[in-house]
């Protein structure tokens, strides 16, 4: 990680500005040299951050930075919440000498918590005066409860991907995603690229449920600086998708006091559209999370999360496996529960739910739920 | 508590029959002394227990028993758990004298352990002798991780109403409930009886909102004497709503790890129906739980449940109350936070929600999520 770099066309720095009282980086800038062409997708969640109102309204504009500060979501802060947005772009803009419209700006952290722009325009022009190519600084800079910088890469037909996340908490991506800043060296029409942003999205971020709270700020923002010739549209959707999901993975590792990581795996769906809504809810239910927690095969909890979400779905014709265990073959318990606590007792397992209405797939990832989820979020403002 | 009787025509028994690893009560028997009118409202879960589809098929006949365990909840259990249901039901008419269909079934606890109905018949006579009208042990045997029974009664226009019920988890009523029976001693039609049933379970249970996990078993079952003459149906509705609304508090209060009760109430909503989805919303968020739990006044968090919700909320004509502290008027945070605070530090707080819709309101009743919560669940398969 350490040595990741940027696509050609892109720099990126983090800095301390203060917004955080541990007085870690929370200002990461990220800059392209020149005008470029970007594609976005957004949290749906009516309380949204004004910054994703500012960055939805720039879709379709060219762009040349994006500002991001961690601890302070900014959102659900009335007036002076807008003026802050507006107050950062300017300052960005004038630091690296270009229209106020061509700015981007996140933000993640409490919600509801007033955030002074005179913090971030203090600390700007050390951020703009330290860019680089490499990636380090930027990925820490994001961070909230996460305990280490999310970053991955891929290349196909040519092109190169690099992208940097964050995630931790309130992660339930719904037609949106998580805080999430990809670079891509592609040259790429718009909407060639927010086609694929959307179809790689859909099948990582999207695909991640971790506590079912989603978030007032999910963004994930790519930047395609075309400095190489344009790939074939399945290549790039399959360099975004490796990207989107080796960071979603991250995201699922990392979950605030997650002790495992829960592959749902949901086979023979009618479609995948239901085989992902199938995994949800299994992913956010309380009980299964739990028990995964305790590395308890409490499999019933399974099908009852499903069928509350399916009242068609047919127990009889549906099998329930932890690893390689069956538990619940078709309508009958196996009784094999002391495999299935060993397949739980690690740091990763998979639960495999196999229906029978077609042919259809999907893995969603989450992670158990700990004590220490509980200490994180009831002590600390997060 | 301790004093409570049934309505006139109605007796029970608790008994150990050593479902319960612990050796506490585990089985009950409730019985009518002549054939009696019923309703009831179950789960929509896809995965209910067979005894709820029992039930189901039984509704539109009188009733003489009802026979309930906990400490399994004879779900996802196959052909063995419906034979099971079936030989419960025969042993119970056996003793009572009356027909297989003329008796109810119900279970509760952990879903998919096989329940051997040769345990349930084994302790039949024993509570089949001790039938009194006191519903104390009938009320602690039908627990599973609840720390107290849950009885409540009331009487409107000459008719009186006994209630018990279970709670604790897997609580996330929709269009269902939770077991509750219920026993009152008027002469009403079973199309009457149900269609009051569903009105007070709708504004009573129906508004508890604890995990967002919807059960396997829930059932609320209204067994009507006809001793008494039939009452106005609106006081039929008032006394079965108090006794539901009473019980549903005391599930919440008892909430699996809870150290405080919270009620959510939306005011200005559109409909009623709109305000108590948006107030499960909120109910159901783990990290508002979290932050309840913590006294911490993260308000954000409400605003971010109802704004997943709600794709149409306008957050600049919603406030947000902890208490009587404004903590979010109608778009700006008032920052108030401390006094918030002290509000949530006790065993009981409101959160008010405050929409510019229309007059309709809801209350919510929900309980802060807790480690004990996770330890609960993580260690005991329940």
């Amino acid at each position: 990680m350490a040595v990741t770099r940027w696509v050609e066309g892109l720099a990126s720095a983090g800095v301390a500005a203060g917004i955080k009282p541990s007085g870690d980086l929370d200002l990461g800038l990220l800059v392209a040299h020149h005008p470029v062409t970007w594609a976005g997708t957004f949290t749906r969640n009516a309380a949204a951050a004004e910054c994703v109102n500012w960055n939805r309204d720039a879709l379709g504009r060219r762009m040349r930075a994006l500002v991001v500060n961690s601890g302070n979501a900014n959102a659900c802060t009335g007036t002076a919440g807008r003026n802050t947005v507006e107050a950062t772009a300017a300052a960005a803009a004038k630091q690296i000498g270009c229209g106020v419209d061509e700015v981007l700006v996140c933000s993640t952290g409490p919600i509801g918590v007033p955030l002074d722009a005179r913090v971030i325009e203090r600390a700007l022009p050390a951020a703009a005066s330290s860019l680089g190519d490499m990636v380090a600084d930027f990925s820490r800079s994001i961070l909230t409860t996460d305990t280490f910088p999310k970053v991955s890469t891929a290349s196909r037909g040519g092109a190169s991907v690099t992208g940097v996340a964050k995630g931790a908490a309130m992660i339930a991506p719904n037609m949106a995603t998580m805080l999430a800043f990809i670079g891509t060296d592609a040259n790429v029409p718009a909407e060639s690229l927010q086609a694929a942003v959307d179809w790689a999205v859909d099948r990582s971020f999207n695909r991640l449920c971790l506590d079912g709270c989603e978030s007032t700020n999910d963004s994930v923002l790519v930047l395609a600086t075309g400095a190489v010739p344009e790939p074939e549209p399945e290549e790039l959707r399959a360099a975004l998708l490796d990207v989107c999901s080796q960071l979603a993975l991250k995201m699922a590792r990392d979950a605030e006091g997650a002790t495992k990581l829960v592959r749902v795996r949901i086979e023979g769906a009618s479609t995948d559209a239901h085989a992902a809504e199938l995994g949800r809810a299994v992913a956010r239910s309380d009980l299964w999370r739990t028990a995964a927690h305790g590395a308890d095969p409490n499999w019933g909890r399974v099908l009852a999360a499903m069928g509350a979400l399916d009242r068609q779905l047919d127990v009889d014709t549906t099998s329930v496996a932890i690893g390689d265990e069956v538990m619940f073959a078709k309508g009958e318990p196996t009784g094999l529960l002391a495999a299935a606590a060993a397949e739980m007792s690690g740091d990763e397992f998979t639960v495999s739910v196999v229906l029978d209405q077609g042919d259809a797939t999907a893995e969603i990832l989450t992670a158990d739920l700990s004590e220490e989820y509980v200490t994180l979020n009831a002590e600390v403002t997060t």
